[in-house]
């Protein structure tokens, strides 16, 4: 099985690792990071680059494609050679997926139209106007197609997706190779959590971000 | 702030990437990668890379250190390049700190003799060996040294070190930005959670890897 990662500049490194930490332990599978030329792409912060190995034209076919989400979505919300190399991958995928606001090109590229979809939370209600059904849940898996919630829910989407993939012991498996016993020193991780006024502070910083 | 995180062949990348994602997010701090060589950085599946921006030597003094883990831990326990680097920047930092197996090389610095300290739970016992007291928590702060358990515990660390370095609503800010509010899909993240024969599937592989 060819798992492709898709990379994009100021995209959110770990909507890109964590499941390139879990799924990507998956027995016999290749796991390759594409992007539309190859070599360092830049993350949000502008601070760290992971190399993208192959283009988009080099992996036509993956098994598994990952989208991962980041400040830099918008600008490939209309982006014709991803939102085409996205639907041609889709065709032959067997699971096409995404982290935060990965979902919202998987949507813009007409793959989730009339599909249970998530995506960061501050990004949600998006996915309606490109014809998905948003759903407040960490992962929501409909047909072949997973998407997860805002950056680390990609952790918890690959663990659920080695588990239908490989089998329930390897995702264990995986899980404690990487020690993943969550202990957050807080409780604020969702909209319904966190105290209000970060609630606001990021939905009022969101509307210069995700516009 | 500097922030440095270090890297180096054969790292693991959530154990960089964790504390990244939360700690970068500290208002002011400026982060950077650093490792022997500057260039792109092979992490232990071989098939990702993260692009080290400057040399060990460009960066003597951060104010806060960051060391992975990873099967390439081993071979740097006696690199005299990276272990007098660390005493260096350990002279002057605010903040000494590792993920996973990192504590190791801090211990092989001399850096803990005496504390308490973590790793992951395969080399949680190693630590005695290097003068440091092995504690099984997921993260451990002792003075100014903080130690995380194994990959994903970088993340719960760099949240606990937000909160104490600028405050518990920044912390939980950033927590909410990341959606970090776990929903691992089994419950097998500890040697006491997971099925007995997967631990010592596990145990029965690392006498190749941390040996």
């Amino acid at each position: 099985m060819q798992i492709a990662i898709l990379l994009f500049d100021r995209f959110t490194a770990l909507d890109a690792v964590g499941p390139y930490e879990t799924l990507g332990r998956l027995p016999g599978a290749e796991t390759v990071f594409v992007a539309e030329r190859t070599g360092p792409v830049r993350t949000d912060t502008g601070n760290l680059a992971l190399t993208a190995d192959r283009t988009l034209a080099e992996v036509p076919h993956p098994d598994l494609v990952v989208v991962p989400g980041g400040p830099g979505q918008s600008a490939l919300m209309t982006d014709a050679t991803l939102l085409d190399w996205l639907r041609a991958a889709d065709a032959t995928s067997t699971w096409t997926t995404s982290v935060c606001t990965g979902s919202l090109l998987l949507a813009a590229a007409g793959l989730l139209t009339g599909r249970r979809a998530t995506s960061h939370w501050l990004a949600l209600d998006h996915l309606r106007s490109y014809g998905a059904e948003p759903t407040r849940e960490r992962v929501v898996v409909d047909g072949k197609y997973a998407t997860a919630a805002g950056v680390s829910a990609g952790i918890d989407m690959g663990l659920a997706l080695l588990g239908r993939i490989a089998s329930d012991d390897h995702a264990r498996t995986v899980q404690l190779a990487t020690e993943y016993d969550p202990q957050p020193p807080y409780d604020a991780g969702s909209p319904g959590k966190a105290p209000a006024h970060l609630v606001e502070l990021l939905r009022s910083r969101s509307r210069f971000i995700l516009t």
